[in-house]
């Protein structure tokens, strides 16, 4: 264990691959590395990408891996797949167009959801501990959407870049309420189609009627990331973005919240929960009376925790 | 208390939209009010709707309610809008126009989400428990799109309905993964539009190879919800599911699941260390050693367990 977590300290992919897994399947052997690399995380800086599927955002990862390693940084992604806790893998099949960039200094993972969105985000987090404490300058995590699942990363990174493309108005609409809240910046990819400049307009429109608290308004970019347009300008957009939140100490507010703690702590109730033996069939029992109308779910929840001795 | 819990038995619609705020509030005495209510519920029918913005669920939702009252059943509806834990409401705005048949035996209520998105579930849960103890022989769980969201309405709920409109093509694409898996019923709406044929023909091909373990294939229905064409056609069909559910045993293994019991642990724990005197400033001491690197995540969690006599 210990030669293990020296090897994550040192970049052995075999090792960082590895304690991914681990950390997947919520083993405790993973909880302890975690323990021991902690102290040497916080020096990357997170990064979110997110966008409807179509919108171009693996193309455009793959470019700013360029342009982050044009400028001798090393880049880590997570790529979080979200869209369905029991097939997983479908929206992100695509991320194989990063992988041209993987290499010296690239490391890409994928990540399905297993089991709730609590874990996913524990996992995310853990995950992004590795990369960090491995030696990642850039660590960028990638979702699709604009729903539960993205409003949780965007609180796990620093800065977040949402990504859209012409001719999807009604999704912008549809977006609108999320997107206010979680783009520091916006990128219009694929500006070389038509209606480039339409999409542009309806996000300042948005962004004009959105409040973010009075703080800064978000910048928007046009890229089109299959000719490596525009990358350079919206990688340094993200670097004056980290400076804002250096200058106005955002970014300690950023690295941990409140709610990461609590969603650790509550995981760690359920693993209490089920890691004792006969643990699974206590629960069944009383999922059982709930269903009979024997018990009610509060009355069940107070006696379990009980048990425990909460 | 007693007089409250009482005037929910009964109906009582003021009584019942009290009691809906302190759920969603998370307030303790309205879980002493689900713990008294509970023992009169589970004879109430569980029907989620979803799908995108512009499918037309609302419409189809209001024409739905007409078609259960003519055949002397009451209809709750909860409308969940998850879009947005800040600002909410934006997307199910367009819900007024269920509201005309709203009335005599008719009960809509809309929820927004506040905090996390177990709470939600949590909510929307104790809401339903709420709309079966007040005699609501339907009840309708709208949202939006096919999230993580959906996923856990289709957990509690036993038939899931979702809506598509032609010229959707791209969100059916994007949406593939999810919809295999929580569509009981899918529904073409807007079927007098151009393209409805091929909308049709995309479901009946996405389904063909899609798998839900060897069970019940879905059933697709054309409907124009702003002519009243088609519904009584899907009511049968929820009336067919509600069927098979029943014949299979399936509608026990649905009414409450494991998961559902873990959330609302989960949310109790939580509750716990707020609810205790001090219990904020002491949290908030221990994400601020985490930030400080002077503590892991992992072993904060387990100090705060401990504490709590875990």
């Amino acid at each position: 264990m210990v030669e293990l977590t020296e090897k994550i300290l040192t970049g052995d992919i075999a090792s960082v691959a590895r304690l991914i897994t681990l950390i997947e399947n919520n083993r405790e052997d993973a909880a302890g590395i975690v323990r021991k690399i902690f102290p040497h995380t916080g020096k990357a800086y997170l990064v979110g990408v997110t966008g409807s599927p179509g919108a171009g955002k693996s193309t455009l990862i793959s470019e700013m891996i360029r342009v982050f390693r044009d400028r001798g940084q090393t880049v880590g992604v997570i790529a979080v797949d979200a869209t369905s806790p029991f097939s997983g893998g479908a929206v992100l099949g695509d991320r194989i167009r990063m992988q041209k960039y993987e290499g010296e200094g690239v490391f890409i993972r994928s990540m399905a959801t297993r089991g709730n969105l609590g874990g996913l985000s524990r996992a995310t987090r853990d995950v992004s501990y590795v990369m960090d404490a491995m030696g990642m300058d850039i660590i960028i995590v990638e979702t699709v959407g604009v729903g539960q699942v993205e409003l949780e990363i965007a609180r796990m990174v620093y800065s977040t870049v949402v990504v859209l493309a012409p001719g999807m108005g009604d999704s912008i609409q549809a977006m609108k309420a999320g997107i206010m809240e979680i783009g520091d910046i916006f990128v219009v990819n694929k500006a070389d189609r038509e209606g480039a400049d339409d999409t542009l307009r309806d996000i300042r429109g948005m962004l004009r009627y959105g409040s973010d608290g009075g703080n800064r308004r978000p910048e928007i970019y046009k890229a089109t990331a299959t000719k490596g347009e525009g990358i350079t300008e919206l990688v340094d957009g993200l670097e004056r973005h980290r400076k804002y939140l250096n200058e106005t100490n955002l970014i300690r507010k950023k690295i941990y919240d409140k709610e990461q703690l609590l969603d650790l702590i509550k995981e760690r109730v359920e693993k209490r929960i089920f890691d004792n033996r006969g643990g699974e069939e206590y629960f069944e029992k009383y999922v059982e009376r709930i269903v009979m109308r024997e018990i009610d779910p509060y009355t069940a929840s107070d006696i379990i925790l009980e048990k425990m001795g909460l």
